[in-house]
C-alpha cells in the first residue's frame, strides 16, 4: 500500500497526465511559486522596493525554500516508483544525478549555505543564485527541448562558426589596437580592450563607448563592420534552417508541443 | 423602399465593389480624412506649428469627429441591410462588437469624454488616442490580413521564441546586475535597470546609455551580444518562411492583393 | 558613307561587342573618366586637399564636362544608326528620353547653369550633383539589372512591408512621445522628433542621441526594439528569396553576368 | 636510409594520419605553441601584465621563433619526400611558394629583421605581426576550407553585392555631406567623413559619434538606415544559402569534417 501511495505521490509530483486534476493542480501551484520567486528576486534588487517590503520578501524566500526542499525530498523518496529508478539506494542516486533533479537541488542548496557561516559578500552572490530557480521551469516548458534539439543537430556547424568568429575577433582587435593605440591610449589600451570594441562592432551593437578616430582605424572598422554583417548570415542560416527542419519533422511525426502546458501532443 | 435605401447606404459605406463609383468616391473621401487626421495629430505635437495653426487644427478635429460620428451612426442604422446583422436590435448589437465597428467607436468616443468634465492632463492623453484613428485604415488595407495570417499560422513558434527571449533576458540581466552593480551603482541600479541594458544589447540596438565597464561585465556582455545574433535567426526563420509560404499559397490559389486599394483580386 | 560612319560611331559609343577593340578602348577611357570624376568630387570636399589642388580639380571638372558633352552630342547625332531611333527628328527625341540618355544629360547640364547667373549657394549644391555622374556607370554595370529585376519582381511585397513599417513607425513614435515628452521635453519635443527615435530603434542602428529615460518609455522602447527584430525578417525573406530565385533563373537560362565588364554571357 | 628518415620526418611534420601517434603528438605540441603565442601577443599588449612578466614573454618569444624556424627548415629539408616536391632544388622552391609554407616563413621572418638595424617604431609594428602566427592554425583547422569553398562558389554574387554597397555608400555619404555640412562642419567635414557615418549606419552599428541633427539630414538618414536593413538581406541570402548547400553537398558525398582535429572524415 505504501508502494501505491508512493506511486500516486510520484504521479502528482511529475507533470500531470491529461485528466489527473490533483497533479495538474500541484503543477499550477509549483509553477506559480517559481514565477513568484523570479519576481521576488527582481523586486528585491530594486532599492526602493527592498526598503519597503524587504522583510516580506525575506519571509517569502524562506517559505519558498521550505516548499522546494519538501518537494525535493518527496521526489527523492518517491523516485523508486519510476521503473528507471527502481532500486531504493542506487535508483535514488541515479535519480539525483538527472539534470532536472540537480536543478531542484541547486534551487534550494544555496539558501542553506549561510547557516555554515560565510562572509556577507558571498551570501549576496548566493542570493542571486536564486534566479536559477527559473531553470525549474524547464520541467514544464518541454518545448525548450525543440531548441536543445536544434542546437544538438547543428553542433558541428555552430562550433565551426564560433571558431571563425574567434579568429575574426582576434585579427580585427589586433589590427585596431595597432591603428588606434597611439591616438587613444585610454580606449584602446590593450588587445583585450580592443577585443571589447571588436565584439561590440562585429555584433553591430555599437554602444559608442569605444570607437576609432584615426583614418586608418576607421577604414579597418568599416571592413570589420561589413564582415560583421556577413557573419550575421551564418547563425541565421544554421539556426534558422535547423529550426524549420525540426518543426517540419515534428509536424510530420504528428508531434505538437502545447505552448501553454509544455506537453507534446500526438494528433 | 426604406429597406432598399438602407441597402444602398450600406453598400456605399462598405468598401466599394468594382464599378460602384459613388461608394468608391465615399471610400476615397473617408480615407483622405483618416490620413489628414493622422497628419493633424503629428503637426499638433510640434510646438511651433501648434502655436500658429492650433485653432485650425482644433476646428478640423471637431469636423472630423462630426464626420466619423455620422459615419458610425449611419453604419449602425444600415447594418441590418447585411444578412449577418439582419435583426434590428440583436443584429445591430452583433455589428457593434465586430472589430471594425469597435475601432470606429474608439475613434470618436474619446472626443466626447471631456464634455463630462475631466482633468486636463487626462484630456491631453485622450487627444493622443486620436492616433488610433489610423486603425480605421485596417478596413481599406486588407493586405494587412496577410501579416495577420502569417502571425496566426506561426503562433506557437512565436510564443516559444518569446519565452526563450524572456529567459535570455532574465538570465543576462541578473548576471550583469551582479557583475556591474558595484562598479556602476547608478546605471545598473537594479535588475529591471539591467533588463533595459539586456533588451538594448540582445536586439543589437546599443544606444550606449548603459554599458559595462568591468572586465567580467564586458565578458558577459560579449556572450550576450553573440547570443543576441543567434536569437535574430529565429524570428527571421519563422516570420520569413511563414511570409513566403503565405505568399506562395495565395499565388497558387490565384489570390492577389492590390497594394493600393487593399482588395483581393482573383485572376 | 556618312551613314556607315554614323553606324561605326554608334557601335563605338555603345558598350563594346566582343572583339571590337576600338569600342572596348573607348569604354575603358570613359569608365576611367567617370571613376576619376567620382574621386574628384570626394577629394574636392576635403578642405585640406581642396586648398592645395583646387585649381587642378577645377580644370579637370571643365575637361570632364567637355568630354561628356561631346559624348552626349555624338550619341545624339549617331542615334538614328540604331533601328529603334531610326527617324532623324522623332528617333532622336525618342533617344533623348531613354533613361541612359537622360542620365548623360543630367551629368553635364548642371555645369552649364552657372553661366546663366545663379547665386553661389545654389552653385555649390549643383557642384555636388556631379556625384550623379556615377549613374553613368549604370551602362557598364548591367549586373545592376539583377537588382532591378528582384525589386520589380517583389514590388508588391516590398510596398506592403513599407506600409507596415510606416504604421509601426507611427504607432511607436506616438506612444513614445506620450511617454517621454514630459521627462525629456527637448529630445522628444514632438511626434516627428519621436519618429527619428523610432527609425533609429526599429532599424537597430541605435545612435544613442535620443533614448528613453522613464520606466514606461523603456518598456515601450523594449517592445519597439523587439518588433524591430521581427521586422528585419521581412526584407530578409523577401529580398533574399527573390535574389536567390533570380540567380537560379539566370543560371537555368545559361545567362551569366560578368562582374568585371558587366556583360551578360551566354554559355 | 636517409631517404626513409626524410619521409618519416615529412610524415611527422604533416598533419597526422589516423594511428600515427608520434606525428599526432608533434601536431599537438605545435598547436599548443601556436595558441600560446597568440595568448602571449594578447598579454604582451596589456601594460600591467607587460611590466610584470615582460622578460618571460620575451624569452618565450625567442623560444617560439627558434622552434618555428627549426620547423620551417626541417619542412624545407624533408619536402622532397613528397612526390609533389620531388626534385631537390626545384621541388623545394615549389614547396616554398605554397600558401602554408609562406605562412610559416612570415611567422618567423619578422623576428629576424631587427637584427639588421631598424628604427624602434617599426620594430613595434613587427612585433604585432606575430599575431599572424595564428594563420599557422590553418593547417590544422581544415574545416576553414568549408568557408573558403562557400566564398569561392558565391564569388560573383559577393562582388556584385560589394559593388552595390559601394554605390549606396557613395550616394548616401554625398547626400548627407550636403545636408549636414553646414550644421555640423566638424562632424561632416568632408565626404570621406560622411562615408564613415554611412558605414556605421548602413551596417546598423550606430556608435553615435556622428549623427545628423537637421531635419533633412534625419530624413536622409532614415532612408539610409532602412536601405541598410534591406542590404542585410543580401549577404544573409547569399552566404546563408551557400553555406547550407556546401554542408548538404559534403553530407551527400559522405564527407564530414571533425571540428576538433580539422580532418575530413569519410563515412
Amino acid at each position: 500500500m505504501s508502494q501505491s501511495f508512493r506511486q500516486r505521490l510520484w504521479a502528482i509530483l511529475e507533470v500531470a497526465r491529461p485528466g489527473d486534476h490533483v497533479s495538474r493542480g500541484f503543477d499550477i501551484v509549483l509553477l506559480s511559486l517559481i514565477v513568484l520567486n523570479i519576481l521576488a528576486v527582481i523586486l528585491d534588487s530594486v532599492p526602493s522596493i527592498n526598503r519597503r517590503v524587504g522583510p516580506a520578501l525575506n519571509a517569502f524566500e524562506w517559505f519558498s525554500v521550505a516548499v522546494f526542499s519538501a518537494e525535493y525530498l518527496l521526489r527523492l523518496w518517491s523516485a523508486p516508483a519510476d521503473p528507471r529508478f527502481a532500486q531504493p539506494i542506487r535508483g535514488r542516486l541515479r535519480f539525483m544525478v538527472t539534470p532536472l533533479a540537480l536543478i531542484d537541488l541547486i534551487a534550494v542548496l544555496p539558501a542553506y549555505l549561510p547557516l555554515f557561516g560565510l562572509d556577507l559578500r558571498f551570501v549576496r552572490a548566493l542570493r542571486l543564485l536564486r534566479i536559477f530557480r527559473a531553470a525549474k521551469l524547464a520541467r514544464y516548458i518541454s518545448a525548450l527541448r525543440l531548441f536543445g534539439d536544434v542546437i544538438r543537430e547543428k553542433r558541428e556547424e555552430l562550433i565551426l562558426t564560433t571558431c571563425v568568429f574567434g579568429l575574426m575577433l582576434l585579427i580585427t582587435s589586433c589590427l585596431m589596437y595597432f591603428a588606434e593605440n597611439e591616438a587613444q591610449p585610454e580606449a584602446f589600451s590593450s588587445i583585450p580592450a580592443a577585443m571589447w570594441w571588436s565584439v561590440v562592432t562585429l555584433t553591430t551593437v555599437g554602444y559608442g563607448d569605444i570607437h576609432p578616430v584615426t583614418s586608418l582605424g576607421r577604414l579597418l572598422a568599416s571592413f570589420s563592420a561589413i564582415l560583421g554583417i556577413g557573419f550575421f548570415a551564418l547563425p541565421t542560416a544554421i539556426l534558422g534552417s535547423g529550426f524549420i527542419e525540426e518543426v517540419e519533422k515534428r509536424k510530420k511525426h504528428h508531434i505538437r508541443t502545447c505552448p501553454y502546458c509544455g506537453r507534446e501532443i500526438s494528433r
